[in-house]
């Protein structure tokens, strides 16, 4: 809650007619049925099965590999066993790179190893190495600064100050180091470029991660160093003799191959209603096990949808999709938006933010619709989420729909850990702590016995921008 | 303080006679000299200036190779550069295994990768692997009953329930899977054995370290799960479906190579009243730069001894020792007592257990100087450390010169922390927390200041058994 309205509340509490000019969600009853739900859901073990059952039995998914192939076939069945209707396997075709092998050494003037990952589409060394001097970035900012030509025959090394937010908002301001540094160092000329890993932690697991290049810039060689081995590096440059660096990396694009969404349904009993759109993610990175990222979004949500399902039909029917790609791209979300845009889709929300407790929820709910946030503010409250000010529109995934004008929500975990081990080989199972999972499962239960049995219209919205 | 100890004080305490029943060691006075050196060493920075060097500028240093001699030649340097005398290093010879390819994946029943890392001594799968069921055991017991031939052409897992404990006994407790284990499997019959890593994270790091075999006994590729991975192979076998581990493991003898000990002295006034000995061991696993094992380990022992000779000169001659080739077998600490055996040595006190906070120190002191650990009990109380019922004797390192009867003196770091990096990718400088570094020094120093200038004979005692 903003500083502002909280003044409002303040002043509104001190008036005579406090009653009617609190906010609405603050004194809106919250009906029986959905706190009994959502308390029920504390208890729940349904997500934490998944997620245990898809890092043991599956592990690693990368995109478009067998392994994904494994990853949907086990969901579809787990979607049927947990009594999901509609179930299906929804394939497309996507390009698909692989990693290789990986390996850099500090060459002077203080030889040892380094940890690193190629970052998803980087280009390849030759078989045998690169090896050049390095050109220092404390910050994106400094690198984007560069003259061009200045990188030629040199490895950038780009460099940030990270920190945990809880709303994830750290991410986008440094990640833009991986995102587009590697783009912006090749237009400079560069051979290679490495950076300090997109993350929030002091290990050795370096974090994976898509890059792109666009048409016409040939990708170079892309790598993210583990913190540790950054912090290393840096500390080498400020000694102040020139470092060589050695770089092995050799991933390939292999060409076109097969992915694919696992849908199932909760049919509502008023197809006119729009059907409420809820998943999140089955590929993962390949380094770890994809607990947190995002074994804990699809178990979540087919486990909310699960407990709606078992208290009697909702009016609206809930799809749950187990998106495939969206790591590389976001390649299930576009198939899904391409197959099934025309369908009339009532809201969509998406879980890809691990498992740790959600502390805020928000809407882009349409005027008709109102009552509804209200309704979820007063029934998420006992689970210690608050109504945040801003406009709902999360997820690669469910992007696509929101684009078109479906309304969003959004329960927003915390992600002051999140950071730590995203993409890293540390992504594992005993990173998801079962008592926040099962916070999870029981807000996502409400939201959903809220939003699926809303008697109001839920039609489309601006698309927040 | 045992209870009884305990309950003495407060009877003595009760009792018209209270001061002169109370320990000594609660009533001694500090020395000025003694408690300004303890408080100045508080601000220290030449410990972190050594750990942060030797991480940064070798990095891992494994006994034997290139890396450890660079590290040597860094060594003499650094400590000449402090002003110590008698710098020297002194070289051995020892045989050096290495590490070669590792790689583990499961093959049925659900296949995924998984990290481990080899023991040292370990034998070599054949290059293209290993593949074979695997016999489980959840602990070193249940393998220890296992029937003679029993896990013949099987891969033996051993896991255990390591966890964190302050004195660091739960390694000895829960590390016999790894220092036996494998000489036990392969007595057995088993074709190879994997360990859970003998540690207390979650995370995906192996533990590395060394195991033996006996004469007569052929070494069997013998590695560590990560705890991660162990976690999940456990949730595998209690799926109930055989599982199929495939192994590739060729790490190698060497030969015999050098290593040595780097030697540097504060000489003192008093060349009869005998050596008082400290140090760490140089050497490293190969996985990290050695950070908290040990490099923490020779910066504490050498910054306190520099401190001591800044303040003048101490009766005894304090001698720090950096010593070679701990972590693979303690070749250094036997070349050691081989070439300075003979030599008068008043005690002798090892730090290899990181830099977390000392919470203990023990003594084994003969009766003439029953006052120096009553001296040290008082001038150590202000740094939280108290004086614990045990009989010092800890060091690999010292320990041949503890078997000859030197006195000897423990300052116990907190093991709370330290496995979970210990021996792994993880034992980095970020490990290391400069403050509790600085009441390392100030302990040490406090030791020094007490020990070496002790106007008491400190001559021969009973060894710990």
């Amino acid at each position: 809650m903003t500083r502002i309205a909280l003044l409002a509340i303040a002043a509104a509490i001190a008036s005579p007619a406090a009653a009617q000019t609190l906010p609405a969600g603050l004194v809106t009853p919250v009906a029986d049925d959905v706190a009994a739900l959502r308390d029920a859901a504390l208890k729940d073990d349904i997500a934490w099965d998944i997620v245990e059952g898809l890092t043991t039995e599956i592990g690693p998914r990368l995109a478009g590999t067998e392994a994904e192939a494994r990853a949907r076939a086990w969901g579809a069945a787990k979607l049927k066993a947990l009594g999901f209707q509609n179930v299906r396997i929804e394939t497309y075709q996507m390009p698909v790179w692989v990693r290789g092998e990986e390996r850099a050494e500090v060459i002077s003037p203080f030889p040892q190893p380094l940890r690193l990952t190629a970052l998803g589409n980087s280009g390849a060394t030759p078989a045998a190495g690169l090896t050049a001097p390095i050109a220092y970035f404390p910050t994106f900012g400094d690198l984007a600064r560069a003259p061009d030509g200045s990188l030629k025959g040199k490895i950038a090394f780009v460099s940030h100050a990270m920190e945990p937010t809880q709303d994830g908002s750290s991410y986008g301001a440094y990640g833009v180091a991986r995102f587009v540094g590697p783009a912006v160092a090749a237009k400079k000329g560069a051979a290679a470029i490495v950076i300090r890993s997109i993350g929030t932690d002091r290990g050795r697991g370096p974090h994976a991660g898509v890059t792109n290049f666009p048409d016409g810039v040939a990708p170079i060689p892309a790598a993210a160093l583990s913190v540790a081995d950054a912090e290393n590096l840096e500390r080498m440059v400020k000694r102040g003799k020139p470092v060589t660096l050695k770089l092995v990396l050799t991933p390939r694009q292999t060409g076109t191959h097969e992915s694919g969404n696992v849908i199932a349904e909760v049919p509502g009993s008023d197809p006119d209603a729009g059907i409420v759109l809820v998943g999140g993610h089955l590929d993962s990175w390949d380094l770890g096990t994809g607990a947190i990222d995002d074994a804990s979004g699809v178990a979540i949500t087919a486990a909310a949808a699960k407990r709606i399902m078992a208290a009697g039909q909702p009016r609206r029917t809930i799809r749950v999709v187990w998106f495939g790609a969206e790591e590389v791209g976001g390649f299930g979300g576009e198939a899904y938006a391409k197959a099934h845009g025309d369908e009339r889709h009532a809201a969509a929300a998406e879980s890809d933010f691990g498992a740790d407790r959600i502390w805020r929820f928000e809407t882009n709910l349409p005027g008709s619709a109102t009552a509804v946030g209200d309704r979820l503010q007063a029934a998420l409250a006992p689970l210690g989420i608050v109504r945040g000010t801003g406009i709902a529109g999360d997820g690669a995934d469910v992007g696509p729909m929101m684009a078109k004008g479906v309304a969003a929500i959004d329960l927003n975990q915390s992600g002051l850990r999140y950071f730590d081990w995203h993409h890293t080989p540390e992504d594992t199972l005993d990173r998801v702590d079962p008592e926040q999972l099962r916070q999870n499962v029981a807000a996502w239960t409400t939201m959903l016995a809220v939003v699926a049995n809303a008697p109001e219209e839920i039609g489309a919205v601006t698309p927040r921008k």
